[in-house]
């Protein structure tokens, strides 16, 4: 059984709208190693486990349940970048405020028109082609040794795009979450290679992939300094046998130590999408939304839950 | 962010297993109006929610955590239904115990060879004529009125389709799976019929969709006599104004009043799939055993953890 | 711009119903060279067309519209083939009449769970196996001679296949349909062949495809014997050129001759398809069948209509 | 049993060729919430429909065929917009006119090459993002009442698309097109909406969904001001009861009345597209091309029926 | 540049006909683990390959190029196992010869009825669920140490699922070719496994997947005493540098040598598959029949061929 | 059984990149009618061919195996079109040459963000509109002239679009590759139309399709100068009866004899590709690498097969 918080597992930092770089990003949201395909392969892994080698379980599960927050992620990092156009920032639909160009008036020019014409600009469940998610990606073999690796492969399919798609657009909205999946596949690496050396294999240097020098993106650098590709969190209310095998040495043999943890050491408070007029979106004319306010002491309550989300912010990463 | 318990919201109810009630299951998980689509659906709205009504927002998400435990649950539920074969319950891989047949041998004729060569008898991410899940039927429109009644509809035909799978098959297995979904998809009909009837919508006598005599399903009529389709749970670990909407007379008109928990009353633990080694699963040979076993005080934590998920467990319904 | 009368083709004959016969039949209907594929080709080929080569044009077209009411003659049959379960025939829900087991029973063994569960018995845009119908196979080249040829083999492939399913099943619903579209194919194996004819080529012996000795299957034997094999129609309500091509001797060198007519000779009554209460169809309950009743004087011209669909029905074929 | 005349159901208006636009149109045209969906959908409730509800049968189905004109206005519009490149206009295949770019050198850059490389410049059963028609798209649940609210939500969401696709190009071939649409589903949504108010339901003020103000879409307005939005047509050569249904107040509660007719009150002469030997289209060369000719006085005939299509068409609407 | 010989690679075995068993072996041809996949991703891999590693390069394009000779056994053994229905055997169309039914009766009860209405009981490139082959299942990262894991993860499943398919029947034809499929996927993961090990990693005892008592798959065991499972052929008519990397310890540690050869020792004779009138294949009439027999000494030329197909075959494995 | 040997059967000519005529060009590589159709259309009816026509065996086998080289040689082209960014020539990774642009800067701009994201700047099993190859696209119908004129049609369209791309793009490696394909193209359409011929058919002069003045397209003349497009290889190395078909007057009846060889009488060297350190491939780090070189007399023999891979190249074409 799943519970959720009104909160982001990383932050989402503020740029300007970028639809390509949008475009892009859709491939780690709904392409074929992105976090849709994670997510459930993960979860139906989990479902269909056989045996009694829990801490392989809890493991797969706790990966997978982090992957939902990666897809709430990485969406709300896709419906930043596509709402509205570059250098627009009009204050009401018709009123360009720098310069820019209508947000509609550029949507038939951009790489995936769903975007807007579907999508009210907002995340798809497509990849960087266009093409929908397909359940035919995920695989739950029953194997065990065969789903780790299949899992090792995927996750480091996922970096290695990530990795590319980071060099596609200097946009600090993509790249901050670029940069935290990249460090958070490197931990996934290690969590399935480490389950793999628990059964006998050794990794040597082959891992991870891609290999880089992190100097070359600070965003990357600054999250690996402050440790977060070495912990994984279980997110379990009960309890978890994760730790078994995620902690000791890392399997990347980089002289790091694993460490296992209940949940991220700290969370991000999620940003309100503007109303879009151009989108009807939400679309509540002056009569309906009238009876939307209507709700009992509607518009008194909303003040206080925007501020008890941001409670469970630390202080931040530097 | 996303958290998890390993119990299930509902409880799987033994009986033998049943292969084409498995496949005909398939539709209520990978269906095109199936448990992996309502949860995809109502988690990309959530993500791509604009605007200011949080009451709103709170409601279709919460429905959507609760979809990712209805995944887990039908999941395991098909999982039971093609683990093995009807009446052979052999003690082991190759003696029968009843007369039955030995899997493997009646696996190419059933509905769908994929459960014996790909899932290895786990459930799958298809509908029940083996077509993979499609993102394109994930619908998050951006118009609020539009959405709620795309959702209406979903939760219509989901409710429709599983009135007739439960038709197809008696065992018992199955249909205490489905009552609970038919039940729970009530509610969810209950909840975005009340959310327009908040902007004006009065729907009389036309829900929910369809219509039945529930006397004819008895599993039905006693989780509708716990009160089950009258309740909507926001699973939320901070807090939720989902009961700004949901509370008050359901808007079916049948004279009942809504209700909004944080969860179910009660949680049910998940059975343990045992190994197959007919599919290779989970495939640890004797040498790789020993390695999984020697995990640090691995045999003895073995036994804490599953006590451990049944504490939740209260008095079950009648 | 389209218009309908609601009669048939072709006659629906009765008989019992066949789930797997229906399911076979589906490759006609949504296969990748059944009645959909063909008509959205030659309507796409249409509404592309270039140039001042109306009769080809026309010729195209009116096939084309054809294809519509085998679309429609095609669902038909398939409905009244999954309408219910083989020797059931209970005049009630529940109560058997000749010892046939009830339909949801069988249900899940059938060959496609969706008729049954999705479509409520009746006809899906999907192929025989469970395939739905995909746009990519819609072939509109631009080029004339590419076009023609591309429609012959569609047709030619069209007619095999047909060949194939009468011989799967002795149901005469089935074979009364199946019959009429393999003459059908032939006219329209003739219609292109003959196109390409006046453009030069000789076809000498080749057509039409498949070829075999009509007294082996009887209701095409008929047909052919009615001249079915050599007229073509072309729906046109103003004028049509379709005649300046489908003229003159056959281009299957079979010393037969061609005709253009408006229409069929004879059209057939649509018959009226009961309502399934397991399937929830229509699904309107005592409240809403008043309400659907109480449409202005509803009862009483229900007659009328009836009557008058089966006026233009002519002496029947022999 | 269908029917055709050579006219269009809305006036292609000319302007200049638009790739872009024609891409994004594609979505109205092949688009999970397009024309074939629709078409598709509608039909197949038609062909599957159950019970004695024949004014329900008349309205689904009078609207379905309308669709089909819609599928021809729309493709003809895409076609339109391919054809050529914007200010090319020259003569011959290399010798521009206004100083635009030759059609093929400015293909590869466009939205999908598609458009050039497979259709010919001319309409492709795809949508916006070059995805294929999917016949899972069309839903038959047999179910009335749910069927009706599946056809609502079609038709909302195909006339909020259509109404962003507006925004997105000022080309007057599209504008044309796109609010004849928006206008024709409005007056499909009242169709459905009515039908479900027939059954009790009342919709108060949340419909048509999007709300505008059509004073920003002129095109909009002026048909709306000739009353198009509130006509339906059966398009029935023999009779229909479509009228029990769709007739008295509109059930968007706007105070006007509902109109049943035959047929639309204008059509519009279908525009020939000329020969585009960049694509070898017809691709007939002298030879055949004088094969063609030699059709028995084709040439002379050639101009009567381009007279004769034009009759129906009436006075235009201001 | 390829090349070809009129062999094949393995002996098919003759045995009854098996439809359910044809069916089942699809998932090896056409699957998203089959045949087709390994052969595309292993030449796609090779046709991007970059750098200087040619071992590596001659490694992966000879087991690609073996791949195209177990889709010519897998197709061959498929078509086989289709061809007529058990038991049946009638020297001619409809004259029974041991008691079976005659093929087309049975066909539309048959796991995917496309194998008698569309491939003329041949085989298909669809899986085991009847979903066509698809080309986003093909695998080429660029990356040379992922490519050579996710290579390893798909031999590993591919070997997996035949182990599965060969429990699913004891029809000898196919249990011959799925038996040597498992033996040389067995190799294949020795080659990826072994390249591997080249750049660092230690398998230990993980590998081959699954492991199980070769004794209990007689066919299999034949073939590795054989020595099958440590060979690889690179099939390269100039020259290759497979060798620097297969040879020495295989990498399963289990203390076999690896060799690389140019080809098989040995090579089968590829059996015609007979006339099928009731599939209208190959469809000559007997005027069609006279002008293909018209071909220049056809018939004398004929014997010599067939002749000449069986040199190259040696002594048989025992 | 299948050979290779590592050379190209049409040479790759140097030129700039161009991702978007890459992006047009995938459509002759996974396109419905690009060269991954033909080769397993082909591969796929000769592997299902009934009866004893040896030598319309041995053609389309033939050419089948032909297209295999086709899929090389169009995979190579397009790596190299997309193979860096236009006028960038950078020595190094980041330092330009010419004042381009580093290629992952454009990236997120090309027609299909899959050559930069997923493939690695390599070639995709794709179409132009990014939709992956579908098995279902492959026609064996069983009856042998149904697929001679389903291969002639699959050769028109196939010749057809390519003469659409061959104008979309000036580059040399682009037109290259394009037209070499036109002029094969144009000898598998006498292929089987001669094998049509032999049957009956007589073509007069509809073929070949598209007819163009070859002085337009000078690198199509010049291979036509050259017989490249009246010449059939049948790659066989046992032996073939093709010539028993392909020989004689052409069927196009352009006065033009037919001729079968056992192979080009031209091969052409593989570029190798560079390492691509943005793409991370072959992504081996100096630890690695050194592992690689590590494999025996490793750099020594590198340079020898690469002079081996030009010995067979003879007299280019001129």
């Amino acid at each position: 059984m799943f519970y959720h918080v009104q909160s982001l597992i990383n932050e989402i930092i503020p740029d300007e709208p970028d639809p390509s770089a949008a475009n892009a990003l859709q491939e780690g949201l709904g392409g074929q190693f992105g976090e849709m395909r994670t997510m459930m392969q993960y979860l139906f892994q989990s479902f269909n486990f056989r045996g009694d080698g829990v801490p392989y379980l809890d493991l797969i599960q706790g990966v997978g349940v982090e992957e939902i927050s990666h897809v709430e992620l990485i969406s709300k990092t896709i419906s930043r970048l596509v709402d509205g156009a570059p250098e627009y920032n009009g204050k009401k639909f018709d009123t360009p405020g720098k310069g820019g160009v209508a947000t509609m008036e550029m949507a038939k020019e951009q790489k995936n028109a769903h975007h807007f014409i579907v999508g009210a600009q907002g995340a798809l469940p497509v990849d960087a082609a266009g093409n929908p998610w397909n359940g035919a990606w995920v695989h739950s073999h029953g194997n065990l040794v065969l789903d780790l690796m299949d899992n090792l492969v995927l996750e480091s399919t996922g970096r290695l795009q990530k990795c590319r798609i980071y060099q596609m657009s200097e946009n600090k909205t993509l790249r901050a979450t670029v940069a935290f999946l990249i460090v958070r596949d490197e931990a996934h690496q290690a969590a399935f290679a480490k389950a793999l050396e628990t059964l006998g294999v050794n990794w040597n240097k082959v891992l991870p992939i891609p290999k880089f020098d992190s100097d070359q993106y600070p965003e990357v650098r600054r999250l690996r300094d402050a440790g977060i590709h070495r912990e994984q969190y279980h997110f379990r209310l009960d309890s978890s046998m994760m730790e078994k095998i995620f902690s000791g040495p890392a399997p990347l043999n980089d002289g790091t130590e694993l460490v296992t943890l209940k949940e991220p050491r700290e969370s991000y408070p999620i940003p309100q999408a503007p109303e879009r007029p151009e989108e009807f979106a939400p679309g509540l004319d002056r009569e309906l939304q009238e009876l939307a306010d209507a709700l009992n002491d509607f518009k008194e309550k909303m003040q206080a839950p925007k501020k008890a989300r941001a409670v469970k912010r630390g202080t931040k990463r530097k």
